[in-house]
């Protein structure tokens, strides 16, 4: 929900005049994304996403976004398409900002997630993962469990603010995840946001997949159990097994998992869950109050983290 | 930049259904407008704005305000027009708020205002004034003059936290309005509120006129010295005698003043500055500091209002 950057009408046509896609007949800013501008712009060419990339968005990431974006379209992943300009280049600049235009996609993501999303989101998550794999740059997962306890210890101080005894409590779970987390999982590009905001459906089928600006090189079972978080859970936090049931077996039909990843999807699910908790812990303790920004409330994961504590096999997760 | 009410893709289904505009393609909230939770609404028929009128839209103003976009558009004034439902009616409900569905217009609203735009303004200004003498609704103005003294009462003990003297010099500025306001100056409907935001441009032209929630029933005048307060100061509230004088020079190609009107511009200046002012300072005073809105400094218009305290007559706005 951000418009962080305005655009002025004079940069914009100057802009778009690098690309072949005709005059600009509008361009209003979009309540979606909390890390970067964007603005839904309409050329006589059709309907694109603009992209100012604010200051979230590493610079030097940004071909491998892009470039990913570009590879998975034209494997048959519904994504944005890059646009090149003219000159053949996808990455431009404006208002002083990394900036590009992809495609727009139609779809509305779930507001409400139902079982047969989550059949879907499987089924469109495998593959990417499957059509990932011979793409040819990396980027490490900067928000990876190599980076989790510098973002506890900054929490730290602050996390009994939010809940009494969470300090110990993280402490101790990221102890337990660092002293057996796995290192030899089927590895590739995963989105590792794949929430239902970044998942848009049109009739009932996923028809488009967006913000892959946490992309990275990572295992898969990880995004798998970073899906589980994100869309398996009920209001309050029950956990749906059905759901988890259903994407997990149409995830299954398009890439196998190996039993090492049955085995670790619990402690993976513990992990991912950890990784939301402090980042939105951390925004909670250092986004100022009066900042235009929806600050996520981290108990949130903390209660998924707590279930996945309870979580002997995958067999939970509905997984035969 | 809002989007207060978030629309389930399932009620959204439902209510498109109930138009002859196909069926839903996409919808984005977008990041414009304060007062009520817009969408860019894409569907097999084209691009609409699908507004969800929030609390600070009275219900009973909503058959004003989209009779007169209707009545406008009927008479050529670029502005959105009310889709109507199967049924004949323009205002349906969504999500528990009135909802209605508009054409959508290309544009953009000028980020950095020139006086070519104030050229242009004026002359939209003065055609919608004259589209509008026949409409058969009348709605009061709930923010004039008349209103002006409860919402200093209410901002009064916090005005001299925002600047030391604040409260005195307002109270002794609605004086001096209150004894002075022309009560017999040409009426009709104005939209009270055509900031930058709400006029968008295209080819240099005007090609669109959005936002009527504030429209009524007032001076003509009134109209024309809101955007003389809201185009022509530069950053630092200077005031930039070229984009008035040109502002004014094409409304009066297209309707004339009349001399009581030219001899009340300063007064009705000063009584708009106001106006911005205290809606200003109540929001200032009375908003949350962590709402997800921006809130206007009020400063801003009490620069502009000293600036019409020293004007002696019209000509100072370039008027000749």
């Amino acid at each position: 929900m951000a418009v962080y950057t305005e655009v002025s009408d004079r940069d914009l046509t100057a802009f778009v005049a690098e690309y072949d896609i005709g005059e600009v007949k509008s361009c209003k800013g979009i309540a979606e994304g909390v890390e970067n501008t964007n603005y839904l712009l309409a050329t006589q060419a059709g309907t694109y996403i603009l992209t100012l990339y604010e200051k979230r968005v590493e610079p030097k990431d940004l071909p491998f976004f892009l470039g990913l974006m570009e590879h998975l379209a034209a494997k048959g992943v519904p994504c944005p398409v890059p646009v090149k300009g003219r000159d053949g280049k996808a990455l431009r600049r404006l208002a002083k900002r990394p900036a590009a235009v992809v495609t727009f996609l139609e779809g509305m993501w779930p507001r409400k997630v139902e079982a047969a999303h989550c059949a879907e989101l499987g089924g469109a998550l495998a593959r990417l993962h499957v059509a990932g794999q011979d793409f040819r740059l990396r980027r490490a997962n900067a928000l990876g469990i190599g980076a989790w306890r510098g973002l506890l210890d900054k929490c730290l101080p602050h996390a009994d603010e939010v809940r009494t005894g969470l300090a110990r409590a993280l402490q101790a779970e990221l102890d337990h995840l660092e002293a057996r987390w796995p290192r030899d999982l089927p590895q590739g590009v995963i989105h590792a946001d794949l929430f239902p905001d970044n998942v848009f459906f049109h009739h009932g089928r996923v028809s488009g997949l967006i913000d892959f600006y946490f992309a990275c090189w990572d295992a898969f079972a990880y995004d798998v159990a970073i899906c589980l978080n994100a869309w398996c859970f009920e209001r309050g936090n029950s956990f749906n097994v059905t759901k988890a049931r259903r994407l997990l077996a149409s995830y299954r039909k398009e890439r196998a998992f190996s039993d090492a990843e049955i085995e670790a999807l619990p402690l993976l699910a513990r992990g991912s869950a950890l990784r939301f908790l402090l980042t939105r812990l951390h925004d909670w303790v250092y986004t100022p109050k009066d900042a235009l920004v929806t600050r996520k409330n981290p108990i949130e994961y903390w209660d998924k983290l707590r279930f996945h504590q309870g979580v002997k096999s995958a067999g939970e997760y509905g997984l035969k």
